[in-house]
């Protein structure tokens, strides 16, 4: 394996609405410490260690969340946190990056990995990350990571895997959140995985496909005079926002026919929500989740985040409550998807200061 | 009316722990906004403005309290608010302040109000206490306040009304806190109001019932040197401690037989659990009542009182949700009397810092 060519994408420039009122504009969800003491990001950045060198790591964000990212990794020099013109989705992030690291070197093996993923097993992710990155290889794919679903969420995309045996296997297709009834199908059927999200390629080859099945965004860029580092980011200020808003599934993935997935054997959340979390608290009482101290009477199924403060819960349950220094969320935990509605009255309602 | 003769005697002795936690030891419900502006006991106290002159007014509360209490009502001086040695319950809390009151005036009349009560109609309070005066002094009677009752509670004692028409009536017995269905038929009977716990009486009168139906407790003040209050308050610290721990209620009004009642004809709560103040909250949003900026999706029924916060709600229903700088309570509206729980939790698990 030529390691020397391996670069990392950490995307960074999510919002994580879904998140307040901890994740906040200022300070959104991968750069908060939702589980464990560490950011997300930060988890992100430590459980590349002994994979690739500090040197060969990028991370795309918010162009606000620049300054903050480079406190919180500060192995990483200013050229290697670039922050987005404007947020136009995954496409145009995974674009950028792989033009910039095409320019270094040709040769280069793209893994691309969002900021916000838990994934606790790190020797079983860096095995996985090695077999991605042959099949990447030896087979010019487009190579993602399929997690064995354990129920049949509507939430996530699909992978439907062909047939083989080895540790990766072909992509029949890419397909869509789907309804309940067809989640339920696939988890009977058994090739269907979870499209984690994670991918790794080479940049020849994601190029390549760029070119073919988002043709404008890849011209677009192409024209930028990337020998120039400096100039190429004036350049983009001007052409990054003109991109199209699309998200790397939609523009390529669900299009393209040279997919492989490797099975993760690691643990896996992107933590989506609220009602997420709760594997990952402890559990102090009996059935409730919690970061903080709580005091739970004829209480149980609590999701509970209030650093420094003590709650009592009297008669409730299945409840998220998260208390932050001016905000405080009390949430059903089956309707956490909800808690992007608040964010949407806030803006609405011209109380930004809580955004 | 000899109205020179008339004296309040303001109790405030409560740990109002079912307000937890914005009831504290420290600042106990009665000494706090609960609802308005302004804390219980000092509208307890503005409400007799015009009956009374601030002279004649005298506070029995907690010791710890006693400072506080005189930084809320500066009007009175420092042997107008006398701290308990003890927590004795009312009996003896009424006892003290009577032999005080004979001390100075044998002719006394004394008005007894629990200080946690909200009244907001005060010229129909002062007339219901007018009335109340005549009774008094006109049957050498035990006079209390009824409450029309709204529903079959059973929090509270009843009266049992004999027959008359007057603007007050002979009570024919005072009851205990009934089961349900008994308060189902006080409530088709009629006849029954609730005892609202304010009470007015001839010193003399009060002095003659304890003697009979607390005799020990009697004996023991009688004995003290009231005719030199320094030394008389020295005495107390020894001998209140061993006074019975009864209420007035239990240990006079439910044995004595010159008991009269005045219909109250003001509004009265004396607001005993957090699912009490709904209606005096401000309504920001349907159905919700707040203090604070309350942000409700797909939520109804709520109580909250969050001062300088942000509180959003998401999928929830009939909840009470308090916070404050270092403790947040979330309780089901239906089991507020289980807050009182919370407050055990916290003595037994040593958070004392949170009592």
């Amino acid at each position: 394996m030529k390691r020397d060519h391996w670069r990392v994408l950490i995307m960074a420039g999510g919002s994580g609405t879904r998140f307040w009122p901890k994740s906040r504009r200022a300070c959104p969800k991968q750069l908060l410490p939702i589980i464990g003491r560490n950011s997300m990001i930060r988890q992100t950045y430590f459980r590349l260690k002994g994979l690739v060198p500090a040197s060969q790591v990028f991370v795309i964000s918010g162009k606000d969340h620049v300054s903050l990212i480079r406190r919180q990794i500060p192995d990483l020099s200013a050229a290697q946190v670039i922050g987005e013109p404007a947020a136009r989705n995954t496409a145009p992030c995974v674009a950028l990056a792989a033009f910039m690291m095409r320019q270094s070197d040709p040769n280069a093996l793209m893994f691309v990995l969002p900021a916000d993923h838990i994934i606790r097993d790190r020797r079983q992710f860096q095995r996985s990350m090695h077999l991605a990155a042959q099949a990447a290889n030896r087979h010019g794919a487009l190579v993602t990571f399929g997690i064995l679903p354990t129920f049949p969420s509507t939430g996530y995309g699909y992978l439907e895997l062909g047939e083989g045996k080895g540790p990766y296997h072909r992509v029949r297709r890419f397909v869509e959140k789907p309804t309940l009834g067809t989640a339920q199908q696939y988890l009977r059927r058994g090739n269907f995985l979870w499209n984690s999200g994670m991918f790794v390629w080479k940049v020849s080859t994601i190029l390549e496909s760029l070119q073919r099945y988002m043709p404008a965004t890849y011209r677009l860029l192409a024209q930028l005079d990337w020998a120039h580092p400096r100039i190429a980011r004036q350049q983009l200020t001007r052409v990054y926002p003109r991109l199209e808003a699309a998200s790397i599934d939609y523009g390529i993935m669900e299009k393209a026919d040279n997919i492989y997935a490797v099975r993760a054997t690691f643990d896996w959340s992107d933590v989506g929500t609220w009602d997420a979390v709760s594997p990952f608290l402890s559990r102090k009482e009996v059935g409730n989740a919690s970061r903080g101290k709580l005091i739970a009477v004829d209480s149980s199924g609590l999701i509970v985040d209030a650093p420094g403060k003590l709650v009592a819960a009297v008669g409730v349950e299945n409840l998220i409550i998260i208390d932050t220094r001016d905000a405080l969320l009390v949430c059903e935990k089956s309707q956490a998807q909800k808690v992007k509605q608040v964010v949407d009255r806030l803006k609405s309602e011209k109380l930004s200061r809580y955004l």
